[in-house]
C-alpha cells in the first residue's frame, strides 16, 4: 500500500523526521512514536482552518528540517532518541465527519497495535474521538485515562444536528466506554460553556475538571500533582489531548474558539512536560491550531513545541527509567556538560 | 415553524431587509426575492472559511442597514422595489455535506414554489447542487439553464473520496438531469484544472465554457452576447451562479482557491448586470467568499455588490418590461433627474 | 421615541439579549442592567477605531447569540439572572465630542434614574466623562467612587486644543465634582505619561494610583484588597471603568494607545470579578477596543468577557446577599452539581 | 510663529522636501507648491484611520527621502522643479470638526494668498470644505472649478446630526458659493449612495457627474476630454480633489468607505496626469487613505504617486508653456536622452 | 555530491515534480527544464523577505502536488511534457552577496551546459546577475538577449556602497558583456527611478525600455510585437526575467519595492505566454516575491502561475514546432476535445 | 563629516531627541548617551525584516515626539536627564555583513571613546559582535562583561557557510577576546538549539546561561540576583544585549526566530530596569525586532520601552549615586509628589 502523504500542500514530515507508510509496518518498525496528520475541520462549530494544522505544525521552525531536536532543558533528542516517524495525513474530507473519524481511528489503532505511541496533529477536536478510540481499541475499553488541556469541556451532546462536532468528543468517548469518566482529567476550563445540564452529566460521570479559578487560586503545580496522583489507577496508560485554546488568546490567537483568560505558553509547556515525565503516555493529539487566524505563525510554533516538549519528556522518562536518573529543573544549562 | 436565524453570530438580515420565516409563507408573501444563507464550507478542498460568507455578505457596507439601496446606475432600488426578504441561515453542519445539501435544497424549493427568486449566500460552491436542484425540483428537470461565473469548471467526479465537494456540483447537476449540459454556460475559467478527461466529459455534455484566453482575445462583451443568444432556448429561466474567484485575486483575495488572471471587479459587476437585465433569472447564488482570507472586507464587499447589482438589474428588467423603457448606460447620472 | 439601534452596521444586541428603547421605560422595566453602545472615537489622540468597539464587543463569541451565558466559575447566568437589555447605540458623531458626550450622558442618567446599572460599551475613554456624569447626575455629586483599570491616568488638562479628549476625562470628572479625588482608584498605570505637573495635580486631589511596579512588588491581590477597603467610604456605589489597554499589548493588541508591561487577561478578569463581587457597582464602561488594530478578534473577545465577568459577579453578589452564601474559588467545577 | 510639525509621530516632510513654516512667509517664498497635512478623521461616517494619512503618504517610498523625484514619463522633477515645501500638519482634533476645518482653511488661504499651490494630504474628505474654501477665500467665490475623483458624490445634507462629515463637503461648498455647481466635475461615482433626493439637488445645481457605467461605456479618455472642455469657463483655476476610493478596493483597500468596481491605479494616475497637464490647477487634496485598513502600504503608495504625478504634470505644464513644447506619451523612455 | 535541498523550511519541490541533484547529472538527464531556488534577499534596498520566495512559489496551490499541471488554455502539461526537475535551493547566505551570486551562477551554468532550461525562483533581483551570467557562461557573451518585465530598470551603479544590490544587476550584466545593451528589452517601467544620468547610460547602451505611458498609449500587444521582432537578432536565445513588481501592487502586494500603476496579473500572464511561445527562451527567473508582505498568498500564487505559464508555453512551442500546429487563443475550451 | 541620517525612510530620531553627527564630536558633547541605528538583517538565518527595526523603535509611540519621557515608576526623565542624542543610522548593506559590522564597530567605538553610552538599535543580532567589540576596543579586551537576554545562546560556529550570522556573535566575541566567557551571563534560553557540541564549548568557556526551566523553578528575581552578584568582577562595565525574542511570541510576535515559552513583557522590563539600576551599564543594544512580522506595532513598542526603561534606570542610578537615594518599587505613584 502506498503512503498517502499530504492531503493539502507538499508532502512533508514533522521537522524532517523520516516518513513511514502505515500500510507497511517495516517502515516504522524501529520507531517508538509515529506522527499522523488529521487535516480535518468539518467538526468546528465556529472558525474553521484547523485542516491546515498538520501542515503548519510540521513545518514551522527556524532550524533546519533534519529530524533532530535536542532539548536544552531535558538533555535528550526526542526525535532521534525515540526514532520518530511521520505517516503523513489520513485522507479526511471535512464534509464527512463519520467516515473521516472512522478512517483516522483505524490508522491510530494500527500504530498502537504495533506498540508505538501515536501523535496525532489536528485538525479540530472532533478527531479526539478517533484518536482515543483507536488507542482504546487496542488497549481495551477503560484501560486508558485521559489528561485533557482545554478551555472547553467538549462534552456537548448534539450540536447543529450532529453528534460528532468538536464540542462533543469527550462525551462520545465516555458513552462508548473507551474512557472511564473517573479517569478523565480536564485542565484549563473557563468561560460560559457548557451549561448546568451538561455539567451535571459530567459530574455524574465523576470527571475531574479544573476550571481556571481553581487553578488560579491553588496554583497549576498543585492541581497537576493532585490530578496525576490517581490518574492511572486501574489504567494502563494515559492519552494526552492538548487543545491549543487552553492557552490565552494572546499566546495562541490562531484557533477556532478562543476564550480569554487561559494559560500562558510557558505554563502549557511545563504542564505537558510534567505529564509526559510523570505519567505513562501512550498517545497524544494536539488540536485546534487554525493557521488562517494565526499571526506570524506563533500558534503553530507553540503547537510544534508542545509536540517536541512531549516527545522530549517521553524520551527523558525512558532514559531515566533505564538509567535510574531523575531530571532536575534547577540544574544549570551548562552544568555537567564536560 | 420558527425562523432559525443565524447559524453563526448575531441574527442579521441582508443590509437590513425585513426577516422572513420559510416555514411561514405569509412572512414573505409580498416579496419577489428571498435571501437564504448557506453557512457551509465542508465541501472546500483547500482553504475553508466560506461558512462566514453569509454573515459577511449581509453586513458589509458603510451605509445604514435599513433595507434600501437605490442604484445610481440603474435608477431602481433593488431591495425595496422587489420587496426582498431574508430567511436567515439554513442550519448546515459542515461535517455532513449530504444532510446539509438536502436541507438547503428543500428550503430553496420552497422559495421557488412560492414564485419567488431565491438568492443563496454561500458557503462554498458545493451548495450550488442544492441551490439549482431546489429550483429544478419546482421548474422541472432541464427547464433551467445555468450562467456560471467561475475560475473553475467544478465538474470533478470524486475528490477526497466524496462526490459532494465544491469542485463537483456542476457534474452532479448534469448527471442528475437538473440542468442540460448544452444549457450550461461557464465564463472566466482558467488555470490548470481540470485535466483532459474531465474536459472530455464536459465536451461530451455539450457545455460551453469560456476560458480567459478566449475572453481576452474576443472581449467579454462579445462573449456574453454570444452566450446569451441561446442561453434560454428550451428553458424557462436562468440560474446565475457566481463564484467570487472568477475575479482576479487582486480584486477578491478572500476566497478558498484563488487563481490569478481573472476578471476585474468592474467586469464582474457589468457582466452580472447584463445577465440579469437580459435574461430571465429565476435563482442565484454567490459563493466562495472566505472572510478569514479577506483583507479589509473587500471580497465580502464585492459579493455584496454582486447581489445588489443582480437585484437592481432584476428590478430594472421588470420595470422596463412594465414601462416599455430600456436602460441606457450612456445616460449621464444627473440627466432627467428633474 | 423610537429605538435608534446601531450607528454602524446591523442592529444587534449584546450576545442576543433582548433590545430595549431608552425612550420607552417599559421596554427595560424588568432589567437590572441596560447596555448602551457609544460608537465614538473622536476623542482619541492616536489610533482611532474604537467606534467599532460596541459592534465588536456585542457580536464576538463562538456560542449562539441567545442571551444566556452561564458562568462556569460563578455558577450564575449574568445575562438571564439580571435580565440584561441592550438599548443600542447612542448616535455620536465623532467630529463633535461636546454634543456626543452630552447625548450619551443623558441616556446613562435615564438608566440610572430607573434604578438600573448602565453598562456602556465604548468607544474611546473620552466617554467616561459622560458615563460617570450620567450616573452622578442621579446619585449626586461625589456619591459615586471610581475603580479605574488603565495603563494611563487620563487626567490630562488640554490636548490638541481641547478639554475633551480620551486622555482627560478623569480630570474633568473631578473638576466637575462628579467624583471625589480621594475616592478615585486607579490600577495598572505605567509608562511615561503624564508628567510631573499632572501627577502633582493628581496627588493634590488625593487620588490613589497603583503603578505596575507597585503592583508587581506587592501583588495585585494585596493592592486590590487595600484599595477596596476604603473605596466606598462616604459613597453610595462604585463605577467601574475598564480601559482594555490596562492589559499587556500581547493580550489586547487592538487598542489605541498600547503600553507594554500590563496585566494579563487572566489578571484583569480576576480583578473585575473581585470588584463586582466585593463592591456595590452601579455603573460600568469598557473602552478603547479598536477593532482595526485587533487580530483574530482577541481584544474584542477579552472586552466581551470583561462585561460577562462583571455581570456574572454582580449576579453572584446579589445571589449571595439573597441566599447568605459566599463564592469559593477553590470549589471544583463539578462539585455539588448533583 | 513656530512650525507646528507633526500632530502624530515624528516630524517628517513629504519625501524629504524642505520644511517650511506657514507663519514665516520667507520659509516658502521660493516654492511653487506647499504641502499641508490634515490629520483628521472625525468626519468619517464609517472606518476611521485617515488621520494617519499624511504621515503615511509622506513617508512611503523605497527611494531615499532627499526631496527629488524625477518622473520617468514626464521628464521633470516635480519636487525640485517646483521647489516644493512641506508646512507640516495643521493641528486638527478629530473631536471638533468645526474648529479643525476653520484652522485648516486659514492655512490653505495663506498658501494661496502667497501665490503658491496648496497640496493638502488628508485626512477624510470633510477637509475638502476647508481646502477649497481656503483657495476660494483668495481667488473669490465661484472663481475656482472642481475636478473631483471619487466613488461618492459627497453631497449629503445632514448625517449623524452634523453638516460637516466626509459625505457632505461638496454640498457645503456649493451652498456657500465657494464653487459653482456647473463647474463641478465628478468622475468615478458608483454604487448605491446618494438617493434620488440628493441627486435631484445635484442636478438642480447643474453638476456634471460621471458614473462608472458611463465611463465604462464611453471610455475614461473621452469622458475626461469632454469634462475638461468647459471645466474652466468663467473660472480662474481648478482645484483637484482625489478621494483614493475612486479606485477599486483591489487597488486601494486602505480607505474608509470602499466601493467595488472602481478605476485601476493606472487609470487614476493617467487621469490625474491629464488634469494637471491640461488644466490650470491651483490647489489639490488627496484624501481618505486609512493606513489601519491598508495592506503592505499599497494605498498610501498610490496616494503618494497621485501627489507626485500631479506635481510632475504641473511642472511639465509650466515647462511646456515656457519652452513651447508638448508632452508625447508615445516617446520611448530612452529616446532623446543623449 | 548530495542534494542540498531547502535552505529554509522543509525540502519540497515545485508542485511535486521529482527532485534532482545538480551534482548528479543522471538525476536530471531526462528533463528539459530544471528549477533552482535562490533564497536570497541580501540585495534588497528596501523590504526584504524574498528569501522565502522559492518556498512560497513552490508550495502555493490548491491542487495536489503531484508534478502535473495541464494548461486549460494551451492544452499541454508543462511539468510533465518537459520533464521538469527541481534541484532544490542553492545555499545563499544573505549577508554575503558576492559568494552567493558566484555559487548560484555556477549551478545555473551546470544546467545550461547540460542543455536544459534553468528556471530560477528568487530571491531578490540581485540574482539576475548570476542567472544570466550562468547561461552566458555557456552560450557565450552577447549570445543571449534579455526580455525583462519590471517596474524598475535595475541599472543602478553603486547603492549603499555596493555594486551588487537588486537595483543594479542589469548594468553589471551589460558591463560584463554577458548581454548586449541593444538586445535588452524592458517592459513595464514606471515611477521616479532612476534619474537622468542612469537613463543616459541606458540610452548609450541602446537598451529598449517601454515605460507604462508608452504601453498605455500604444497597447501592450503592439509593444510586445515590436519588441519581439528584433529581440533575437544575432542571439541564440532569450532569457526571461520577471520581477513580480511589474504588476500593480493591487495584484502583487507581496514584493519589496511596490510601484503603483503596473500591469494586471492577466496582462503579465498573457505577456509571459507570448514571450515563451514566440521566442526561444533558454532561461528564466521570477523574482521579488516577498511573502511577509503578501496577503492570502496572492503574490506567490501569481509567481507560481508565471512559471507555469512559461513552462506551458515552452512546451506548446516545442509541440507546435514538432507537429506543425499553431495555438489559437480563440478556440473554445471544449472544442476538439472529442 | 555629514550626518548620514536614515538608511531607509525619513530621517527621524528616537522619540524626537536631538540629532547628532558622529563625525562632529561637538554635536554630542553634552550627551551621556548616543543612539545609533543598525538597519541590517543580512545575518538572519530565517525571517528577515530587522532592518526596519531602528525606524520602528524610534517612531512608535502615541505621545508627541519632543525628546522627553518622564518615567512614572523611576521618577526621572531618561531622555532629558541623560541628554540623549541620536546619530542616525550607520549605512549597512545587508548583502555585506563583514563591511557592515566593521563600519558599525567603528562608530560604536567613537561613542565609547567619547565617554558616552552607545545604545544600538538593531538590526539582527549579528550586530552584537560590532556593538560589543566597539566598546571593548576602547575599554580593553575582557574589561566588559555581558548581560544577554535571549531565547538563543547565539554561540554557533559556522552557518550557511559564514562565521557572521545572527546565531554566532557571542562565540566570535569570546574567541576574539573582547569578552571573557566567565563574565558572560545569558538569561531566557530555551528550546532546541544549540546542540550538545556547542553547549560543551560554552561550558568550556565557563559561561553562565539560565534556561527557562531554571528560571521557572527558581524565579527570575533570584536568578538575576545571583547573576548580578559576580557580573562585574574584574570588569569595568556591563554591556546589555536584549534580543526581543527573549519574550514569549505572544508578547513579541514581530521577530525573526520566535521561540514559545519566554518571558512576559513585564518580566523583561523589570529585568532590564534592575540590570541598569544595579550594574554599571556602558553600552546596550536591542535587536531582532522585525516589523513585517509584527502586529499593531506591539513588538516595536516593547523594544521602545526596553530602551526607555534602560535609559530611565541609568538616569536613576546616576541620580541615586549623586543624591544618596535609593529607588523603592513599593512607593505609591503619587506619594511625595507635593
Amino acid at each position: 500500500m502506498a503512503r498517502y502523504g499530504a492531503q493539502l500542500g507538499p508532502d512533508i514530515t514533522f521537522l524532517g523526521v523520516p516518513p513511514c507508510d502505515l500500510g507497511d509496518p517495516a517502515s516504522y518498525a524501529d520507531a517508538d512514536v509515529v506522527i499522523i496528520g488529521a487535516p480535518f475541520d468539518g467538526g468546528t462549530s465556529y472558525r474553521p482552518g484547523a485542516r491546515f494544522g498538520p501542515q503548519a505544525i510540521r513545518s514551522t521552525d527556524y532550524v533546519g528540517h533534519y529530524g533532530s531536536r535536542p532539548s536544552l532543558a531535558l538533555r535528550v533528542d526526542g526525535l532521534k532518541d525515540l526514532g520518530v516517524r511521520d505517516a503523513g495525513d489520513v485522507e479526511m474530507f471535512s464534509g464527512d465527519v463519520v467516515k473521516s473519524l472512522a478512517d483516522l481511528r483505524a490508522e491510530v489503532a494500527k500504530v498502537t497495535a504495533a506498540g508505538k505511541v501515536p501523535v496525532v496533529l489536528g485538525g479540530d477536536h472532533a478527531i479526539a474521538y478517533a484518536d482515543v478510540s483507536g488507542v482504546a481499541d487496542v488497549l481495551g475499553p477503560g484501560r486508558v485515562s485521559l489528561v485533557h488541556f482545554d478551555a472547553h469541556a467538549d462534552t456537548g451532546d448534539v450540536d447543529f444536528g450532529s453528534l460528532w462536532g468538536h464540542g462533543q468528543p469527550m462525551r462520545r468517548l465516555i458513552e462508548a466506554g473507551a474512557v472511564r469518566g473517573d479517569r478523565f482529567l480536564q485542565l484549563g476550563l473557563r468561560g460560559y460553556w457548557p451549561g448546568p445540564d451538561i455539567l451535571r452529566w459530567m459530574a455524574g460521570q465523576r470527571m475531574r475538571s479544573y476550571e481556571m479559578s481553581e487553578i488560579g487560586e491553588r496554583g497549576l503545580r498543585e492541581c497537576l500533582t493532585e490530578a496525576f496522583a490517581t490518574a492511572t489507577d486501574g489504567c494502563d496508560g494515559v492519552f494526552l489531548s492538548v487543545d491549543i485554546d487552553v492557552c490565552d488568546p494572546g499566546h495562541a490567537p490562531g484557533t477556532g474558539t478562543p476564550e480569554p483568560g487561559g494559560l500562558t505558553a510557558r505554563e502549557l509547556l511545563d504542564a505537558v512536560r510534567r505529564t509526559c515525565l510523570e505519567l505513562p503516555v501512550v498517545g497524544m493529539d494536539v488540536v485546534e491550531v487554525s493557521p488562517p487566524y494565526d499571526h506570524a505563525g506563533i500558534t503553530a510554533a507553540l503547537a510544534n513545541r508542545v509536540v517536541l516538549e512531549a516527545l522530549s519528556a517521553i524520551a527523558r522518562r525512558r532514559k531515566d527509567e533505564r538509567d535510574g536518573t531523575r531530571w532536575d529543573p534547577r540544574l544549570p544549562l551548562l552544568a555537567d556538560r564536560g
